[in-house]
């Protein structure tokens, strides 16, 4: 399969490329608004993966190469240029190519980070809406801490919470994200459930913030 | 310490009172609008812990009569009465009971549970605005499932958030909850933090849903 990192020299881009690339036999392609960038970034990728012993395909593209080569592209850009992002490789979407969107909506203030979604009520549904209708959209990856997520020094043993309302395209990304090394995809329903799995992300780094002991937190359903 | 669990006949109140009965030496005093209900359901749980060996200084009383004995008042009561049970109560409050509130707005359709708060933005932060304002209030127990929670059978291995803007009555319902077998309380900061808290208890419910293996599902932050 052909995973594309749609803004993938970002944090999160970043965990996701050297995760799927170690732990599976996926072919990575790291999108940039700038191929220039996506190639530098994924030099420091391939060095690293190389450091470790890992031959890894992993290559950059401009986002919309990346998508047009896709089986499941992962819209790993900050959430206020989700929409922008998706309008942008529109033209190479369609039903064959599953869009995955990990984006929330957060602002913060002293007391911590709180959930503020866009009007479409989460930031999965905002794509859904702007992705042409035939493109199965799967919201997945909120609740990686993008520290603990690029660092793969990090063993993991984390949950991921994934929703989506193409019942073939939510079992896709479930597969595909049980392929990380420690991770455990679980369903969480339809799109319509987004907002509350979305959540998650602001209480995580207000938990960081509030006990000493705990950093780039993640989460296990018990 | 004397804490109450007012409207402590509902499933929340049982499995609070059972487990705070076994696992630590406060006074359990379990509160209903009818008194006689109160006792009725102290003489089940006095009867189900003196099964398991457990001697527990347990009493049932009017909300009024326990609220006004209490150190620590849990409104574990459902949500939409949450704020008239304050008032009910709000003459024997004072700056020296700490007023926990568990309680969550939800709705539910076709989908799964959704996270519905009232205007004030969280239940926990209408409850403070209910109350008189030197009660300290303090969040806890959104995310334990009632059913694990009253079946002293289950082995806690799970964490509860709470959140308050009184550092000292935080810090209190933070070792009183530590307190209980395997359950491990963590600071989520003030109450304006309180939405982020109570929203995992739908996505709780959602995950239950739609996995086969999941029951009653609960979390820990990693």
């Amino acid at each position: 399969m052909r995973i594309a990192l749609l803004g993938g020299t970002g944090d999160i881009g970043e965990g996701l490329a050297l995760r799927f690339a170690r732990d599976t036999d996926h072919e990575i392609l790291v999108g940039s608004r700038d191929p220039e960038k996506a190639r530098d970034a994924v030099e420091a990728y391939v060095t690293e993966l190389d450091d470790r012993g890992v031959e890894a395909d992993v290559k950059g593209f401009g986002n919309e190469m990346a998508t047009d080569r896709a089986d499941v592209a992962v819209l790993s850009v900050p959430p206020y240029y989700a929409g922008d992002t998706v309008e942008a490789v529109e033209d190479v979407l369609d039903a064959e190519t599953i869009l995955v969107t990990p984006a929330v909506g957060m602002n913060g203030d002293e007391d911590g980070m709180h959930y503020h979604p866009p009007s479409a009520g989460s930031v999965s549904e905002l794509v859904a809406a702007r992705a042409p209708d035939e493109v199965p959209v799967v919201g997945a990856y909120h609740n990686l801490a993008a520290g603990k997520l690029a660092d793969l020094d990090v063993e993991f043993d984390l949950d991921t919470l994934v929703v989506g309302d193409d019942a073939d395209a939510k079992r896709t990304v479930l597969d595909l994200s049980n392929e990380i090394a420690g991770l455990r995809a679980l369903d969480a329903g339809p799109l319509a459930n987004a907002a509350e799995v979305e959540s998650v992300t602001p209480l995580v780094i207000n938990i960081a913030k509030y006990n000493d002991d705990l950093h780039d937190v993640g989460v296990k359903w018990v």
